[in-house]
């Protein structure tokens, strides 16, 4: 059963299937359509639609014809805060900061420090809070200017959600949060109210501005399952449908189809010294040839290697990829090569990330949710 | 089976054995030995408990050794507000005026506006929330101050509970809570978690003065469940088990074992008109004889009489409840005199309650615990 595979908020298992993924999920895909509107909007589209990263949706074309129309919309998505923040949690962020700065929308940012704790043995709400401002840098640090990131620490910040949760929560059964979510009479209820909270930053712009504001959600397709709850409620609730904009999975440099926090060398930390980058980048696994003689004979085969996938998600020039692609397949460009392309590509995204890093600490406060609205 | 019960947070059926009731929660009895206690303590023992209504508990005395070591202990206890609040609902609180005044405690109050939400159809939150505020007057009115009663409301002040409930909520399953509480998978969600936020007021006080304070909670016994998760949870937490202390029902005036919304003439509401209250009490059930002449010639029953329970409830001299008693048994009390003068003093507390209420208006906002703790 090569085929077989697992998706949760809290597993990614097996060789995925996205395609298949997003027809059990019920997803529409993003096609010509979509990229084709949000061309017309914005003049263009931004590189992690077009090169397929972000690949599914719920309802987008709704939240296109709000903008078409003046009306307004908000952007959302979140974080399970941890200590192993990888780059690749960085790059669903990069295209928030696009619509942020293509649409001029307010952007709501959860930073779910109770789920943490709740869903992970081991980790004090202490440990999982103090992870929550970690991360809130690294989020800062990709450009939002204040008036636009409103960043919820749940844990502190719960006064915003907590009446939203309740008649969310009245909504829901336990059976149906077992049902989507896979938990068990073993399961903790914190844990299993926790989607309550993930659900209500969805409805949370609604009850701020006064007024209809439906969400565009960009986040992996792992996190479907609260918001087809979500829309599945909304109505009844007297809130507006939430919109999503689903990415596949950063794939583990060591072959995963997710990057794992269980294997370090899978991933490449935000906090990782050039020369771990470099070593981890350098024992990539990758679709080239077994000798240099092999490869410039029969070329590689970049729709395979997560080399090539690493260049997608942080090369913005379209000319610079093809001509890898166009390379690497005639046998031109050599693994040793396109990946040293690839360690300085990241070298310079992390030394310009971890610099907007340091300064962020001097102006957390100001992103915060609670400095904004009463 | 005539002597067959149910007890339960949300449900009173059938007759309550209060003896039984306490050795299936396997909570104690108070003797003359928590008695004798609190009047070496106090001077004197509230009549509540000294004519029994409040006649269980679970380590009272722990409560009463810390203050006798002169350590610091909190009073809890709380409502789900609803908008017919009976006189009933003022007889716990009663008991708290005097633990406040006698031994000079914080008194902590949670109004439940999310559960009684959360468990009742046809409720809107804002409603309950409505009702938390009408309720919080009935509460002022007892005379606290507000240098002592802090007022919680769960919609608005959930800040101060979150964080304690996360981790309560950490340990407790959804098995625990459906055996617990008699929740199905058919029980929402919102509804399911809320005890963690019953059990976390009882942890409050130990968070904001930042050392181990336990609570004493006066309420029904009905209560328990909560108390006895809090109890088992605590150690693992952290916190101080908390104590308790537990009143039977108040018995409705029409016969039933406690006070019941949906036969209005059961309970006298604290809205209620003059004309109302006398009506109410005329007509409510005895231990009497059928007539004055059989009650002269073999006397009334107060031991199975409504209305001599209410004197008992409502009448602090001891000389005059004594003096009730006897006369009914020598048959010297006719029904319509002992009620005439249950009246007066119901009529009369009435009065300066809904005077103090009307006062209560002005100074609610400096109950409110968000006003006393950062």
């Amino acid at each position: 059963m090569a085929n077989e595979f697992t998706v949760t908020p809290w597993e990614v298992k097996g060789k995925v299937d996205y395609m298949r993924l997003a027809r059990e999920f019920g997803v529409q895909l993003i096609t010509e359509n979509e990229i084709n509107t949000l061309r017309e909007l914005t003049g263009e589209v931004h590189y992690l639609i077009r090169r397929g990263f972000f690949y599914a949706h719920r309802d987008l074309q709704s939240i296109l014809n709000r903008q078409r129309s003046g009306l307004r919309w908000a952007l959302y998505n979140g974080r399970g805060p941890s200590a192993d923040l990888h780059i690749g949690h960085l790059v669903p962020w990069m295209l928030s900061k696009w619509f942020v700065d293509k649409f001029n929308v307010d952007y709501f940012f959860e930073l779910t420090d109770d789920e943490k704790f709740l869903v992970k043995e081991g980790y004090t709400l202490e440990q999982t809070n103090k992870y929550a401002y970690e991360n809130a840098l690294d989020l800062i640090a990709l450009g939002f200017t204040p008036d636009k990131l409103h960043i919820i620490i749940d844990s502190e910040d719960i006064k915003y959600l907590y009446k939203i949760a309740v008649r969310v929560g009245k909504k829901l059964t336990l059976s149906t949060v077992k049902h989507t979510f896979g938990f068990t009479d073993s399961t903790n209820v914190g844990a299993a109210f926790f989607p309550t909270l993930e659900i209500s930053v969805a409805f949370l712009p609604t009850e701020l501005y006064g007024e209809q504001v439906p969400v565009l959600i960009p986040t992996a397709i792992d996190q479907d399952p609260y918001f087809r709850l979500a829309r599945d409620i909304a109505d009844e609730l007297g809130y507006p449908k939430p919109s999503t904009i689903y990415s596949k999975f950063i794939p583990g440099l060591t072959g995963e189809d997710k990057m794992s926090a269980s294997n370090p060398d899978s991933a490449i930390y935000v906090t990782d010294s050039e020369k771990d980058v470099r070593r981890k980048i350098m024992n990539a696994l990758t679709g080239g040839q077994p000798t240099a003689e092999l490869q410039r004979k029969y070329g590689g085969d970049p729709d395979n290697c997560v080399v090539y996938k690493y260049h997608l998600l942080f090369q913005d020039s379209d000319e610079k990829v093809k001509k890898i692609y166009e390379d690497c397949r005639a046998g031109k460009l050599l693994c040793g090569e396109c990946k040293a392309m690839l360690f300085e590509r990241i070298r310079e995204f992390m030394k310009e990330h971890n610099e907007r890093r340091e300064r962020a600490k001097d102006v957390i406060e100001q992103y915060r949710i609670s400095v904004k609205f009463r």
